[in-house]
């Protein structure tokens, strides 16, 4: 990066401040947040951030999909702007950072360039993305893949929730509507500041992660059907036990996993048993089997082995089994530009750092598909997310912070 | 058995017909049958059953959990009587034949003995034990437990039903509380007649199961506590997956109880997972295991090895572990004597049979505490019952209950 600014700060207070003044809003029951996407709290924080942005004398655009995009001009009015970002829309029960630290932590860096005056070649925009979460509409980081053309715009709108409200009748509701086309901004880079969400950094004691991957999905439903039949007088040899051959399958899935150490990983978290009586032998088990991998062949594999290994096993038993993919997602490489940025980024300012490998999705996936991308991830205590006491400390909200301006300077490139 | 009455034969329509008359009385929404125990249907049913019994002359005793005693007298006054019969109560989705068998096929026996005006030294006793099921009073088995001193009749009144209504007001509401004290009564035998509620005598072309033995039963409540997290962002090496603890220790149940076969069975047909979400990692699985055995020495071994392998399965995936004991009952071994009457009438009326084990718990497992008893089983189609699909032919009907007079007439002795 140039030397120009390679001593600036950021205002860890103001960025802290700011985060607990958007926690205001939908304030969950136990601490967190509950401002799920296309609610009045949304709209509340959207005009919250909206205007901190025009006070920062910020021009603000808003796509179809109620995308926002408040931009900070740079000198060369050809160069097409670096983007920073995530989303403020939380989880029912969800935290205070997760999403809002990569918004806020860019509305601190035009904040800090404004206070010192920088100027920058490009120029650099903010960007909330709306329904990352996907808890009220599914699926999750829905309008950030209408903007890489993962989805359609007319199949997003026509998403309900559990009151079978339509995603498009919600985004007017709350007046976030914009008349931009989505996905017609083009980008100089992209950079998503989020914190972990998993236990690495903070048990590594590193203040950075420098996301390299995000893991590829795949959910595959697996259903076993024995026979329900009286635990007593049912003889071990004339069982057809689902519950049993759901345990066998679920060692499998943990074998599988890993064999391919250390990045791969596989387990169901969720397991629903019928008629779940305790003096019924299961006739039937549903669950989930959750496989992740940075690498597509790993994934297949794995689906592969699951596949053949737990018929292999019902068949044994006389059970019968059926797979129903369920979800899914390939892995993603990010560029190497920009994982280069937030390496030098945090190298430069003296912070720990480890490469990672995201195992959840981003809008920072999706993003990657039409634009030069990385991520930047700070630590969360415990690697709690998804949950009110999820929590992390100012000294590592201002770490990623600093990482991501000094990371976004190097591609929007300051001038003199 | 004395030569008299070796050619008696029951009059097999006239038993179907009473079957599928009380089956008029609460039926089920299946086929079945939902005549749970002290409601108006269950009082209704029990009015007929008095009904016909007076209509052959018997008189009605009634004790203090509303268990009913129809007797035929004797011809020595002095001989204590040889008692029949099971429950007319049946299960919220139950079937037609469980436990209503082995007292309607008592009452056949009866009718049968007045049409030929066969006189018996002993006198019969046909009983009808009130909450057998337990379904909505827990436990089940609650009146004959009190008959043979298991329970505390007052600890009986006080059951609640999910309403909060007390065992023994509704038993006053439907007007069958009695005056008797409870196990007042002395016996000579007992002999209950029982559809199987197994596979074992359909798949083995048996007409009759001779019961020697009475499973015991433990069922242990396992809670195995990890810790919740990300299924993408959680390495391997990090989880605490409490799903996957379990699986390994359901598959040390199956093992456990394979390695005392044939006669041992285990199983767990409850399981519940929280947070149960598709991308957690299981922080807890609670789940019962049910272990059973005719032998007291097998039952235990099979919880002392559950207890020790699973604390080092958890111990070594740094899971945690509690083990409640919440349910069981020791092995019941029936009276040789009236074992030995059921095998001799089974081969002089010319049925094939084999010896069983009984996997449920019957009243009869309670009484043979307090007086030498034995049971007989006719088969069930495809071992399903408890549901209201629950199946039998006349024939086996016919089978068990000439086996059942004919082991009564052994022990109640015919007089010339």
């Amino acid at each position: 990066m140039t030397l120009l600014g390679q001593n600036l700060k950021i205002n860890g207070d103001r960025l802290w401040n700011s985060l607990m003044d958007m926690a205001k809003i939908g304030p969950g029951v136990a601490g967190g947040n509950n401002r799920q996407t296309l609610t009045n709290e949304d709209g509340e924080g959207r005009r919250l951030f909206q205007t901190w942005c025009e006070e920062q004398g910020c021009t603000m655009g808003v796509d179809q999909m109620g995308n926002m995009f408040a931009r900070r001009d740079g000198v060369d009015t050809t160069a097409l702007p670096v983007y920073v970002g995530s989303h403020l829309d939380t989880q029912p029960t969800g935290g205070k950072y997760d999403g809002v630290l990569g918004v806020l932590g860019g509305l601190e860096i035009l904040r800090t360039l404004n206070d010192l005056n920088v100027k920058t070649k490009h120029p650099i925009v903010v960007t909330n993305f709306t329904n990352e979460e996907g808890t009220r509409f599914a699926p999750a980081m829905l309008a950030s893949g209408v903007f890489a053309g993962i989805h359609e715009k007319e199949w997003a709108y026509e998403r309900r929730d559990a009151e079978g409200k339509l995603f498009v009748d919600e985004l007017k509701r709350i007046g976030w509507l914009g008349d931009e086309i989505v996905g017609k901004r083009k980008m100089h880079a992209f950079f998503e500041l989020h914190i972990e969400q998993g236990p690495i950094l903070e048990a590594q004691k590193k203040d950075i992660g420098i996301v390299t991957h995000g893991q590829g999905l795949r959910w595959i439903q697996v259903t076993i059907t024995g026979k329900p039949a009286h635990t007593g007088s049912t003889p071990m040899q004339m069982r057809r036990n689902a519950g049993l051959g759901m345990a066998r399958v679920l060692t499998m899935v943990d074998e599988i996993a890993l064999s391919h150490a250390p990045h791969a990983v596989g387990a169901a978290g969720h397991i629903d048993i019928s008629p779940n009586s305790r003096n019924v032998i299961p006739g039937t088990a549903v669950f989930t089997v959750d496989f992740r991998s940075p690498e597509l062949s790993v994934i297949e594999d794995m689906e592969n082995r699951l596949f053949d290994g737990a018929r292999q096993v019902c068949q044994e038993m006389e059970l019968d089994i059926n797979f129903e993919k369920v979800g899914g997602f390939d892995p993603v490489a990010f560029d190497p530009g920009c994982i280069n940025a937030v390496r030098n980024a945090a190298e430069h300012l003296g912070y720990s750092s480890m490469d990672l490998i995201s195992g959840a999705g981003h809008d920072a996936c999706w993003i990657n598909r039409v634009a030069p991308t990385a991520m930047i991830m700070c630590p969360c205590v415990d690697g709690l997310s998804h949950n009110e006491a999820e929590e992390i400390t100012p000294d590592w909200a201002v770490a990623g912070t600093e990482v991501l301006l000094h990371a976004v300077l190097e591609k929007a490139e300051i001038v003199a």
